[in-house]
């Protein structure tokens, strides 16, 4: 194999909440499945080193690693602009400085998410026609294909603009990277009749009407969890209360289902029985399946994970990473951006 | 019992889903549960009347009631504002006269719940003091308490003093009606630090430091379902997506474990054992329990109850209605609102 078909990701082994004891072991899984993967591995050389070969990672999977030593990381009570001067030999920042120069195609942090995201929009940089860099989520459906939300909390206050930029990038993600052929589009409102919403939403929904995607109105609340959309848009404030709030029910359902059931011998006996059923239910809504959340229309790819995840969620990041790369979303979000600038709606 | 003891509250029959066929069988349960329970039923004499017998309703608990004749339904086509003009005679507008009269002290709809709003704001009034009157939903807590997240849709666009009384307005409701002693009231932001949020979340919080409420600051997405906060206040963009997207989620999440259970023979067989457990865990998601969404700041008491909701549900909205006008929740909003006017900020 040439050095140019592999697919050269930067892996911030310090962040998160369990650094290390995740992250190698997520980069050992992934190297193993994707035989075209080559890892940067950015973090303390001292303290990596000595774990590659116990991983497994050795050999042929050695050869295709590469320690960047970083000397500092970014912990969760600093600021996410730390990383523009007193962090700058931070792992994040240090993994972003890769992708700028061309070592690796894209970046994957589980760490201070805010320092990731600003690493790679003024690190990397913004693609050309994309106004703000959005946080795609990828929400599992519980029947069918997974929904795209997006912004989750790249931007807090958004013009319509923007919110049509976001429509326009997950359309990309879905089609190209999840697979799913001509992305249905919704803009997040509270109704699904066109005079519901803000002068915001609605002035984005007429933008999209002439953009070229698959643009269908309004979608509601309940539309990120059914069937309809593929793709919903939103403002990142928006969006971030829907993740934090999906995250702490679905959780809070599992965890009070299984509470219930211990409480009676007659629960505890069926508990049992269903668990097999309940694992396989659970994985569908399992967010390491999806691998973190891409950060949208930086020129390179960047995965920003689940600061809680484990060496799954860790692998699932960078598979996401490699995906983005492997499909080149970048060529088409900023072929489609420049269509749209131009007027011609027509295009697909 | 004298005629001032009783709670007199307007229900409109024809509204929801199922309209007379859940209405009358949850007021039938509500006047033999509530003895100081005096009944409108709004909607059209001609179909409620024969019914009244067949469901008990008769001797003592007839007299407790009172048929008043509404010739016609706000359907759910038609615009919010149609009570204004075109439906002056619908049963919607007819039970909000009834409160603005004094008949009533509070009225109840299941039917189309922006005419109900227009209706209650419109024709009933807003409190003195109150500048936006707002839809509050009683979130079933997964362990402990209930959360107040509002407004959950009757204001898409917010000032940030809208949003600060919301939250007093919540604060008194979880207090008086949901009997949580000082209750811990948050704005809702995308993050917990003071400076996380829009300009708008953060002026909010800024005026309800000096409220005189338990003000906890930023309130995340998750606090919805965990345990830190009893009132959560936001814009009703926000709001209404968050209810909207829980309520599919919860739906797909226990629908989705039965279809699991139902795959395989020994999921079957333990869901035959687990389902008592499951039942009584299903009961405390239920918003039937919870009787509808208040909507504060009215001169009177307006329960908007859930279109689909059955006629446990009737009841409950109605037990809200009157557990609303026996704490007198209006007047203790009113004296706050006056209070935080002259900027008393001491007072408690």
């Amino acid at each position: 194999m040439r050095d140019s078909d592999f697919f050269r990701i930067a892996l911030d082994v310090m962040g998160g909440d369990h650094g290390l004891h995740v992250t190698l072991p997520g980069a050992a899984m992934s190297l193993r499945a994707i035989p075209e993967l080559y890892l940067l591995l950015v973090g303390d050389s001292a303290q990596i080193e000595p774990q590659l070969a116990r991983l497994g990672i050795q050999g042929e999977a050695l050869a295709r690693t590469k320690i960047v030593h970083a000397s500092s990381v970014v912990t969760m009570d600093e600021k996410a602009t730390c990383i523009i001067k007193e962090k700058r030999d931070s792992s994040i920042r240090i993994a972003a400085e890769c992708v700028k120069r061309g070592d690796a195609c894209g970046m994957v942090s589980m760490g201070h998410s805010g320092a990731a995201m600003v690493a790679s929009m003024k690190v990397i940089g913004t693609l050309q026609g994309v106004d703000r860099p959005c946080l795609a989520a990828i929400f599992p459906s519980l029947r069918g294909t997974p929904t795209v939300l997006l912004d989750v909390g790249a931007n807090v206050k958004c013009k319509p603009e923007h919110i049509a930029q976001f429509a326009i990038m997950g359309s990309i993600y879905a089609e190209e990277v999840l697979g799913v052929p001509n992305p249905k589009v919704g803009v997040l409102s509270v109704g699904e009749e066109d005079a519901k919403g803000s002068d915001t939403t609605k002035q984005a929904a007429e933008y999209l009407r002439t953009a070229g995607i698959n643009f269908g109105g309004n979608a509601e609340g309940r539309d990120i969890w059914e069937c309809d959309f593929d793709v919903v848009a939103c403002d990142g404030f928006v969006g971030n209360v829907v993740l934090k709030s999906s995250e702490a029910l679905a959780e809070g359902i599992l965890l009070g289902l299984k509470d219930s059931l211990k409480s009676t011998l007659l629960g505890r006996l069926g508990g049992l029985l269903v668990r097999p059923s309940m694992r396989k239910f659970y994985k569908k809504l399992d967010y390491a399946e999806y691998g973190g959340a891409p950060l949208l229309g930086v020129k390179g790819i960047s995965i920003i994970g689940h600061g809680r995840g484990d060496s799954r969620a860790v692998s699932g990041a960078i598979r996401a990473a490699v995906r983005g790369a492997c499909n080149n979303i970048n060529c088409r979000i900023q072929e489609r951006m420049k269509r749209v600038a131009e007027g011609d709606s027509a295009a697909q």
